[in-house]
């Protein structure tokens, strides 16, 4: 597990100017109100909230989230899940499929060790030969595992595509000793990012009728699904009005990011600030750009370049370590500045460390470091 | 520095086969190959090489390079400077700019260390303040510090664009005691994925008659530079026949990439072999798509999505933890992939460890596992 590096320890208490760079910092207020918000609107509608930690994967950030009312949280692999509860998680849902063998081992300690401390871990499911690996692995275990079938309701990715499968599935999950058919998943990772409340209504209306339809016939089998989870910071509030979702998986909310940033937001949903950023400085100043040191290195570019943070700058273009900028009013040699990443999960998952900041970007200081304990955990 | 996983120990001298997924897999033999076609080939044009270790950040892969004959490394930050000398390798050249006083705070104490054992650190620098800085920073340093002048020869990122102010900061450079001129910097980054060899052909003679006159107006002010250095793997042989550059920076061709792989190489080139891979598995199938277990976590997409090593398939769609694959003849659940990545520099970068095998990827086994060693070295 990493521990952040000791370079940063002298920084607590320092103000922002003293933190190097390029550093990924966490503006803890606004995180901190982006946090309550979405606990608020859980709480509100009456659904479970288990936010994502693929995002931060950060042991004490998934606590907080549990402190102010989530059930547990989500991750997308083994390794995830075994740094998370090394971190004090309990409650852990891996939102995934695993059908390795040494990974399967490696979740049946998990799970027993999570059991007998009160903890529960599950698994999402989408093959019926995945379900027999569960079942083999965990046939004496002295804990059931929460087994979830994934349904496909848009993205084209991992789930199964009709109710049938889903029933067979659910119907295997529940003949196996060492299993519990917990529900059902489905998340609509492409209705995300569709930049208008309208299509993204469209998108989740469709991911609805299948759940339903699918609802009705593990019901009709005697298997009612006890829980229907999935949602993201795009999506979260159809979900949660569909009034067939339990539980919302979003993630990104707790820091956002400039893929985000561009989708048209509901009036009836709650807003949330950005908080992640990477503090950078410009080491190289031609006539008409400026060259910060931050590159795709320290912020993924996967769903488009970073922007700029109150500034009027643009990121023309990212190589590994630089980003190049442009605008009227170009920064000096030496300036900071300060990147809103395009998109939140991978840009964390470069860093170790994130550094958490009290009293804003401008005349804050650092209060505390925050390891990034599931950073490479890809297994 | 990060160590190689606890859980990647068991694996030496066990098959390819027993390695989880996903991971960052090297081709031995196929890297060492490249590793000599580029050192006879720098030796045959009686140029030397220094290769950019910002590729493989690995204390190991720089002294096996150098034990071929490479003159020492570039990196791009003082971070990795201090990283690669903590492992053992003692010429390194920062091609890049350094301005923070922190960072030059700890490349000073750097320095020193490394003089006093006969190694040598150098700096690229593209601005008055630059200089000034350093020459702060090493003003009473026991031994001077090598500067290079960055030139901008076409990418239009750092450097300068004009051998007027060339000439001033080498002027500046070779007034300040600590530090000594040791060249000019000229790499043309944007010339090393233009595909036909025509196209690179015409972008890097620009470079080289800028670098022919900035060096006739060094020369005339009592200022030759002692060493033109830059270049990279897609247009090393360019320079190295240009007659101008006397030190090549490629650093890919050790691994080499799906981007670089688009290149058409001249027939006077070596041919370099891919040698980086990521392994991984089939965790999802469906009727005309199966996803396999290794994202944008695993590999870098900026430079796009990986190519499938071996077999007919393609990459539709990378997300953070998930790759989709299309195809005629689909994989199985749990049946291994190859994915080679679109980029080698970043992807390293997402790892703690690189699993070296012997022997090919079917039949091989792992010989030994290479630390990342500057992993998240950023600053």
């Amino acid at each position: 597990m990493p521990q952040p590096s000791d370079d940063w320890h002298g920084l607590i208490g320092q103000p922002v100017d003293h933190i190097d760079t390029p550093a990924a910092v966490v503006d803890l207020d606004a995180m901190e109100r982006n946090l309550q918000r979405m606990a608020a609107f859980a709480h509100r509608h009456g659904v479970r909230l288990r936010p994502h930690a693929k995002m931060h994967k950060s042991a004490e950030l998934a606590r907080q989230q549990m402190a102010a009312g989530a059930v547990g949280v989500c991750v997308q692999k083994a390794s995830e899940a075994q740094a998370l509860w090394a971190g004090g998680v309990h409650n852990i849902f891996i939102s995934n499929q695993v059908l390795a063998a040494e990974k399967l081992e490696r979740l049946r300690t998990l799970s027993d060790a999570m059991a007998a401390q009160d903890g529960q871990l599950a698994l999402a499911v989408d093959s019926a030969l995945g379900v027999h690996r569960l079942a083999r692995a965990f046939a004496d275990a002295p804990a059931a595992l929460d087994v979830f079938v994934e349904l496909d309701v848009g993205q084209g990715r991992c789930g199964v595509s009709d109710a049938a499968t889903a029933l067979a599935l659910a119907q295997q999950v529940a003949a196996a000793p060492g299993l519990r058919f917990a529900g059902v998943q489905a998340y609509h990772g492409a209705a995300q990012h569709l930049r208008s409340s309208h299509e993204r209504a469209a998108a989740v209306q469709q991911a609805v009728a299948f759940v339903v339809q699918t609802r009705a016939v593990l019901t009709q089998a005697q298997l009612p699904p006890p829980l229907v989870t999935g949602a993201g910071t795009g999506s979260f509030a159809l979900e949660a009005a569909s009034g067939v979702y339990g539980e919302l998986q979003a993630g990104s909310y707790l820091f956002m990011d400039a893929d985000y940033a561009r989708n048209q937001v509901g009036t009836d949903e709650p807003q949330f600030e950005q908080a992640l950023f990477i503090k950078a400085a410009v080491m190289s100043r031609g006539p008409k750009h400026a060259v910060c040191d931050a590159g795709h290195k320290s912020h993924a570019i996967d769903s488009g370049l970073p922007t700029v943070w109150g500034q009027a700058l643009q990121c023309v273009a990212c190589s590994d370590e630089h980003t190049t900028l442009r605008g009227a009013a170009l920064p000096a040699l030496g300036d900071t500045v300060w990147l809103v990443p395009g998109h939140c999960d991978p840009t964390v998952n470069l860093h170790d460390t994130l550094i958490g900041v009290r009293g804003g970007l401008v005349r804050g200081q650092v209060e505390r470091l925050i390891a990034v304990d599931a950073r490479g955990a890809l297994r």
